[in-house]
């Protein structure tokens, strides 16, 4: 996330907001968003909006997740969110969408379905 | 690709190899690569795997992926295997596989499944 | 389809719902509806949705999709929904939704994303 | 299973075999096995799979799986084949894939990735 220049701008109940700016070592010939920074951001949004419904004691891991990228990832900033379907004691299933914002223009450009983990970190941290 | 600082080790008909070493920008504090990281890199191995099979003017994008991230990517670098399943005229499907390696030792950790379609790129370039 | 015992209740464009009346051919002992048979109504209500949107002579096949089964498919029927989130003249993606529907009781058993391919039909049929 | 008409013919550790007899109801109009009978039998292959490696008083279900249907499942029948990937304590993950064999002619139709849970079954049974 640091990495990449991504930001959380909104976060809720089971539902968070991520927005990454085009940075041109993120997007390739075209001025489109690598596939790469597409995913990584909604595999995050699905993260942190698990973690939401969790005490702080425990982590969150991605198990699997498929994402479908719809359309060409344009606009001066990417915006990822993450929406629970499903919240569970062990897994927690969350919808993945990924829209390309250019001004006023918002298109979904990735959706996507997530399976999540919880695991109880060690008291200690780590 | 270039960003992340992954290299094309192995390129053969319908399959490719790409290795990507550690670097503190793709580790967290445990030092396992990020999941981004992970499945970008498998992503582009099923991508170059497929465009082994086309002519040269054709361009191959990713419709969608699968991923399961099944034991935390550690090692002094990280090599993806992408190898077609099915090739086809409009659509190719893929296997990916990422391989977590530490001198002698080389984990599976993680496994995917992608189907990528293939588009004339127009003649003029651009 | 038929096999099953199913049927088409609702047709809008982009969207449509499938109802399978529990029998006990589709459930296992504990009077759940087998996976296979939540998965197939699923697939189903995807490519009818798909349909909608085509001309008469065209044909839509499921290149692959993916399922979450989020809970046991109890219910005196199931209600699978498809909806096009992204249609294409070549590729069409569909979220899927199959619900357990006991009297008032309507609750989200399994969750997938689908994606279809357009095929024109031969003139002739067959 | 049954309700199908398959039977499980390889049963080793990690790995099993399921075939399935083609049948005026399993099919469609030119003979091809409905989607739905195939993902059915590659969802049990895993299943089964998996279920090999855990002892007598677990239960292994489904959590998620995607699959590609490459081809047209044609044959006299379909045999499935579940491999485990990564088994573990609380998940594990299979690869799957369908074959429609026509006498010496063995072709893949379908492949797929899975998730299962492990759960213990209450003692009592049930």
């Amino acid at each position: 996330m640091a990495h990449l220049g991504a930001e959380l701008t909104e976060v809720a109940e089971g539902r968070v907001r991520i927005v990454l700016p085009s940075r041109p070592e993120l997007t390739q010939q075209h001025g489109y968003f690598h596939a790469g920074a597409t995913s990584s951001i909604a595999d995050s949004a699905g993260g942190y909006a698990a973690y939401t419904l969790f005490p702080e004691d425990t982590e969150v891991l991605t198990v699997e997740y498929k994402i479908n990228l719809l359309a060409p990832a344009v606009g001066d900033h990417l915006e990822a969110v993450g929406t629970v379907l499903k919240p569970g004691r062990t897994l927690t299933v969350c919808q993945l969408e990924v829209f390309g914002v250019q001004g006023e223009r918002r298109k979904l450009v990735a959706n996507g379905q997530q399976t999540l983990i919880r695991v109880d970190r060690p008291a200690t941290g780590a």
